[in-house]
């Protein structure tokens, strides 16, 4: 027998995962010709009809690479965000962006924190470089604990804390004040990581006034609010320090070149995510309003989603599979205290409708069985 | 003064590299409208009239998320190349598997060999992951030195072989036995590389007949015979073990969803693909033709693109930059023993017609120059 080319050690101790399936695979999977995608968080509004005519003339021009250093984007980007182009750094996604920030600020053994069941695929990254995943507890309603994450920084030293603000999957809002004394809180050395994927949903006036802070990284994308989910475009606002570091080690040319025109495209209609974030409010009215109706606990939210408590964790696994079953892709939150939840994006008005009316039947039916 | 959060000791002593500057911003310097893009191997004939208009109808679906596991493309793939999906992984490009494969198989201070020259980005990743960069030197045409990389190997213990058939930046194509006696005489525990990002201009024949050998990963791109550069997409062709573990760390949503549709449909247009072969050869023949005429002496090539003999190193950075000045876009091979050659990829007949014309005159009046 030969002996074959081995991954080195600390690959070989990162945990198998189980990959995210598309709802295209889940429909293939479940007999269904599509399903009703609200389990991504993916904007039921889509890109705006500009970024769209951009990318469609784009199209004929793919032979070419993009822009590895992204200039007209992070042009636009620094001017939207009052700093500098040297500020700026895209990724093809926050994803990216993030395994960039653990590799460059952890060693395998160092410490990063988050708060328990926050967004995944940070955790995701954090194993994936072998660092020691330190993990502080939520507020009872699943929103970040500036308390806890300081008492547990103070006690495992990480290199890094992330944030999500809003937060994914609980949709919870971290004010500025909050933020700040998070900040102030953690020794200097320690770096802060805020993942903005969420922000565009929130009035500019609530976040952090200072756009640079030279101990924090903000990550923002142009896949909620902008509708370019599957374009792969975010970015990360950061002392011009630590945009030197990327540089010496990102993908030169990982971001798609009709992804970069229509971000582009997209960041100068500023009319159309204003629409659809006007829009995304009253869908979540109306999804508390049909939480109240239905008598099912819905939590606070500052994104395009919003949870709906359905039970225990079982009961909440068993409704993301009744609605699967009925044509509809959700998701739900994997730790407490929201595993009895499941996170329904904001849909199209028509969408909604739609949901409103399976989500209801699917409820009954379950609530009928349970009661036999 | 507050202490800043630093990176990693490891990710500190990675050298700062010169980035890739577009050609788009290369015109821009020049107070240029545009250039002739004859520098990054670009398809001149574009990607298949098929996946153009795949790719259009895709925009208005820019919100929606690509298949993390891009199934469909992924089927296509292992069709083609007769293996298993579970043989088959998909990245942003050839340059993000080889980070994924460097930064499995290697760690920091392990050794990674490669013919010095080769495609600059494997060099690239190796650095930026700590790994050492062992180099063997090329035969005196530029082409893989089967002989002198297994010299070095058994001189240096490398985890990783690399080679590029046919290589970039040299063209020279390395044959099957050749590639099967490098393997052979590599102790087995050493993973072979071989980056077959211009193998679809070579005929299959000429190719390693065996798709799978444990030992050895083969990599693919879309971005040269397919012309789909600026989409992003490049595959692993792997043990099915390997493939794995890549999924362990990979990034789920790195490939563009537009791109993926872009290339699933690149693929079903064979006969397009054919017919960009058959006109790069064409224009390999026209470059080899102006050569003659012009007394430069070109390498002979198995890709898109053609290296020109210029003199010197110093004299080949001069015929870069007039050709620049006069609107034309190439680059040059940075290492000997063609670091006097500037290489220039195959344009369309248009294209190759003008390049004829504006180069003639850059070398004569260089010629003049120097007989002064």
């Amino acid at each position: 027998m030969i002996r074959l080319p081995v991954p080195t050690a600390q690959i070989t101790a990162v945990p198998a995962v189980t990959p995210f399936v598309a709802p295209e695979e889940l429909a293939r999977r479940a007999g269904l010709p599509a399903l009703l995608r609200l389990g991504a968080n993916e904007s039921a509004f889509g890109p705006s009809p500009r970024a769209i005519a951009a990318m469609r003339e784009a199209a004929e021009h793919a032979s070419w690479y993009g822009d590895p250093e992204s200039i007209d984007l992070r042009t636009a980007l620094a001017a939207r965000h009052a700093c500098a182009v040297d500020n700026v750094v895209v990724g093809s996604g926050i994803d990216d962006l993030m395994s960039l920030i653990v590799r460059t600020f952890c060693a395998p053994g160092d410490a990063a924190l988050a708060t328990r069941g926050t967004y995944a695929t940070w955790t995701y990254h954090v194993a994936a470089y072998g660092v020691r995943a330190e993990t502080a507890d939520p507020t009872p309603d699943a929103a970040i604990d500036v308390d806890a994450l300081l008492e547990r920084a103070a006690r495992t030293a990480p290199k890094v804390v992330y944030v999500a603000n809003p937060d994914n999957p609980s949709g919870a809002f971290t004010s500025a004040a909050e933020l700040a004394r998070l900040r102030a809180g953690l020794a200097d050395g320690v770096l802060l990581v805020i993942d903005e994927a969420y922000a565009d949903f929130v009035d500019d006036r609530l976040l952090p006034s200072a756009t640079l802070e030279p101990r924090t990284i903000r990550l923002r994308t142009f896949s909620k609010a902008y509708g370019l989910a599957g374009a792969r475009v975010g970015y990360a606002i950061a002392a011009a320090d630590y945009v030197r570091t990327f540089q010496k080690i990102r993908q030169h040319f990982g971001v798609n070149r009709t992804a970069q025109i229509g971000a582009l495209a997209a960041l100068a209609d500023p009319a159309f995510a204003q629409s659809v974030v006007a829009e995304v409010t009253r869908g979540r009215a109306d999804y508390a309003e049909l939480g109240r109706r239905l008598g099912c606990r819905t939590l606070p939210s500052a994104t395009n989603f919003v949870c709906f408590e359905i039970g225990t964790k079982a009961a909440a696994e068993e409704m993301v599979g009744a609605l699967l079953a009925r044509g509809v892709f959700v998701r739900k939150p994997a730790a407490p205290p929201i595993d009895g939840f499941i996170r329904v994006t904001v849909g199209t008005g028509a969408e909604r409708a739609v949901f409103a009316e399976i989500f209801s039947e699917a409820l009954a039916s379950m609530r009928e069985k349970a009661a036999v």
